[in-house]
């Protein structure tokens, strides 16, 4: 061993003792007669000290010492003069004796800092000096504690980790697979996994009861900016089970991971319906870390000549508490914000009231009694904003969510550090895909309807609601899943609604219809996208430093260059040519 | 919940109570006035018991089920008449009052028992059914615990799990990569890991200190009966480590494993060089479970006329402990499996010493003392025989080893119960290419050579060994790793000797050598087979059985029927065209 110590150990107790550490040199400072290092490793950083008068060869060695070399030093534990509280260290330091450079270094292209001067591309190119930065380490520490607490949970809950193949067959269904050209059968092609979906309810016909599996998918699609082509999901399933107890176990599993990596308990989360969501927040993910429901005015504002009120078939606003006094240029800027193309909506009525009364963009139409109607709808009171949008019901209540997320922002309501969990439940099974005018599955057609909507299927397959729910935290869906059918005939029939011919479903999900003749068990489950749970535990937006070699935006690894030509006896190999394009 | 308790948890203390069951028919008897179906879940089996003459529409509706339905009964839990002590629910059983068929099922294609009847394809295309068979289930769920304590041990030492990518960069080293053509970036391809290697490397120039992951890895090969085209690796690197850290570590991870699962406590594991292995065993993983060295005569059998000894490079052999009671066939017999084609030893000379002295097959050449001596060198007494191979010397090695292990198996000295654990320390760097007349790296061109043998570098590149190591367990290794080179000028010399130029080097590893300019630590790492550590752990010889969903000899899934054709249109996303062959 190298060491005796981490950087990160040492304290008082540890004075006088002779110790060996190893590490990074952080920065170095040359006080005349003194020369301070600060090394580092992943546990923490140690203060070294060179004595000029008593040592003065390794003193001036340690002067011609840069940044980022590798040290072995061993020396004396002494207290330091001027302690440092804020480190688990910094009562000490060590008086060096020996010291061994293990390895020389180039400046780095950014600093080793918690903010660092490196752009995004430049970052992720070195990768491996980015991860040396302590908030970048510390999200990978956190996503190695989250997936252990994960595990921890699951196996006491007797749930069997299990792993399915990345090399498997392509459908045509949902996203794009990325394809795998084999070798020893040209001409064919694995597909990388979306999802193990078909793979976890073998395991449940197989009679494996309770599985679970943190597992890296694959989807080729154009990247947002925060999608990745390879993620990784906490996949689950479980039999014998109903709606209900999948939503207890899960609940419990989000709750022990608050308790155990935040020290949050979480109360018992709030169930909201999609329909309600829609309503409510227009939106099927709603941050509830904050209030400001959606309102709807229509009934009471039609029919005063106000055009477009009258047109439009949602009149729906929220309610900015505190806002009264939001100057024109304010309102005016959101009005801005709100046409702006990724949201379109034609503007903003607002009413405010303030100490001198109500006062709206609409007082030529509406008097202040009735104003004072709307604030009573809205659950206002003085002192606060109304802002109502008006026009086609679903893109109003886009609109209208996004309004709400923007003031709940405005108004420091979504602190990165308060944590509000829920599950929506009751999705529709269906939805109509308006380019090939067919019904699509929401989820994926193995969903279960519920029992009570079946009957819609023939005269109102819009109108039936999944067993299907999705636990959403401070806006954000974190996870997903279903009851399945398990049902032979209401498979079929769910199959004659989604167009399929028998021949198409036996095609393409042969292999789990096959197996469902033998005995499967009522099962259900759910998966969790795991770098976006971990970027919530982290509080950050982005789940690019939640993952250890992410990939850019053109799906591009710029730090090892992949991907990259591969040479024409691979190809060949593999019965394959490359169209010549310009 | 469909239930209130498993198959496997009831017992004397439930009697009384009421429960409700969900399982699978493993069977059913009718009784005359009795109807018993054993019901099997994950957990166990519980008998039903359905009564004639106080519920006889139950009892006929439960005459009518088949195998593999799946059923939800309760009733109350009552003391059995003819207990069965052999299983945990032997004792009890339920008088069923509710029976409900949740599904029905197709007969199976072969039976679910513990021995079944279904050949390897048919067990593979019926994956899903093969897993409610005990073998394969408690392969699984052993799997699932070795997952669970690795992570456990790992955790416990400070290693945090890491995952690295799926989709990397495709190099020209070593085994074939599968690869993924990119849609994003036409022309270019992804490449599967064959194992996370470089990545590592990575992390430690990161500095996370303790790496591990528990991780799919790719390699497209020509299949041989027991490998897989995807399989699963413990994977690990430590910084600031020498071999004995690593070797520490490991071994302490091994016993953990033993003690934890099967409750077997291993003593502290011998080492034996790689040149002591070959000459001792005739081979790098020699299962120690039973001793039977290999011995040499060379010295002493030379200069008597008889050729073959005379001209042989190498007269080595075994003793094979009580066989002095060989019949001539069972000598034939070992001649004949000796001389085929996958061993092609020209015949065995044998020397036994029985009450009737001693006999050999070289009396002509070697009389009663000179034979003796054969027995004192190879440790062998009164009662033994000893078997000869002469010859070329890697080849006569080989033909021992296999001679040795074949030995060991009549003699019932490879119990699958018993296990003999070692490391294999000292490997060489570099091997001949014949074929391209020139060194390659054994391990792979990071692993560095043992500093006392830097010098031999240039003068005898054969006879630098490296800072590798391996654990065998029974013969198997189980795993490898060595210590890697962190210093740029040694890994520019090695990169001499193993014939790149510089544009090469930087070409094939540039961004794991960019990273070294950066302060690189010490640092070294190992990675075990999990596939196989679980079927060694299992007993088995086959890691299929361990694989959820394996793949074939031609690299098939034959359950899902992959790989398979892909759509003109994603081949056109693609960019890439089939070769048409006949």
């Amino acid at each position: 061993m190298f060491r005796t110590h981490t950087c990160g150990e040492l304290n008082l107790s540890h004075v006088s003792q002779t110790v060996t550490l190893c590490g990074w040199v952080q920065r170095s400072r040359n006080l005349g007669g003194m020369t301070f290092i600060d090394l580092r490793d992943r546990y923490g950083i140690t203060q070294l000290t060179f004595n000029m008068e008593s040592h003065k060869t390794l003193c001036e060695q340690a002067r011609s010492i840069g940044r980022e070399y590798v040290l072995q030093v061993s020396g004396k534990v002494v207290e330091r003069e001027n302690k440092n509280l804020k480190i688990a260290t910094g009562e000490i330091e060590i008086m060096v004796e020996n010291l061994s450079v293990l390895n020389t270094a180039l400046t780095p292209p950014f600093t080793i800092e918690d903010e660092s001067d490196g752009g995004d591309e430049l970052r992720m190119k070195y990768r491996y000096l980015d991860i040396r930065r302590n908030p970048v380490k510390q999200a990978l520490l956190l996503r190695h504690c989250l997936a252990s607490e994960v595990r921890k949970y699951m196996n006491s809950q007797h749930f069997v980790e299990v792993e399915t193949p990345v090399l498997i067959k392509s459908t045509p269904e949902g996203a794009r697979d990325f394809v795998v050209p084999s070798r020893m059968n040209q001409g064919e092609f694995y597909a990388l996994p979306q999802s193990p979906q078909t793979f976890k309810q073998l395991l449940m016909v197989a009679g494996l009861d309770r599985y679970y599996q943190i597992v890296k998918c694959f989807r080729d699609e154009d990247l947002r900016a925060d999608r990745q082509p390879e993620f990784t999901q906490i996949d689950c399933e479980m039999s014998f089970v109903e709606q209900e107890d999948i939503l207890q176990t899960f609940e419990g599993l989000v709750k022990h991971l608050f308790k155990n990596i935040k020290e949050i308990v979480v109360p018992n989360m709030p169930r909201i319906t999609y329909a309600d969501a829609i309503k409510y927040y227009g939106n099927d993910k709603p941050d509830t870390r904050f209030d400001m429901k959606i309102f709807e005015l229509k009934d009471i504002v039609k029919g005063k000549n106000f055009k477009i009120f009258d047109d439009a078939p949602l009149v729906g606003g929220i309610c900015a508490t505190g806002c009264a006094l939001y100057t024109r240029k304010q309102i005016d800027e959101l009005t801005e914000w709100i046409k702006r193309p990724q949201i379109g909506a034609n503007g903003i009525i607002w009413v405010r009231w303030n100490n001198e009364g109500i006062k709206s963009s609409v007082d030529k139409f509406y008097n202040e009694k009735e104003l004072k109607k709307w604030f009573e709808i809205a659950g206002g009171k003085e002192g606060d904003l109304i802002l109502i949008l008006a026009g086609e019901e679903t893109k109003t209540r886009k609109a209208l969510s996004e309004l709400r997320l923007e003031m709940g922002s405005r108004l420091g309501l979504r602190d990165k550090n308060t944590f509000a969990c829920l599950w929506v439940t009751d999705f529709p099974l269906l939805e109509w895909n308006e380019e090939q005018k067919r019904w699509n599955a929401m989820h994926h057609p193995f969903t279960s309807p519920k029992p009570e909507d079946i009957e819609l299927l023939d005269k109102n397959p819009g109108g039936v609601r999944a067993n299907a729910y999705d636990m959403v935290i401070n806006g954000v869906e974190v996870g997903g899943g279903s009851i399945r059918i398990f049902n032979k005939e209401l498979q079929k029939k769910i199959f004659s609604v989604l167009g399929f011919t028998n021949e198409e479903a036996q095609a393409q999900f042969g292999f789990l219809m096959n197996a469902f003749e033998y005995g499967a068990p009522p099962h259900g489950g759910i998966a969790f996208g795991f770098d976006r749970l971990c970027s919530l535990f982290g509080g950050s937006d982005s789940i690019r430093d939640y993952i250890a070699f992410p990939k850019n935006n053109s799906g591009r690894d710029v730090m090892i260059d992949a991907p990259s030509g591969i040479s024409k006896e691979q190809l060949n190999e593999l019965g394959i040519t490359l169209k010549t394009f310009n």
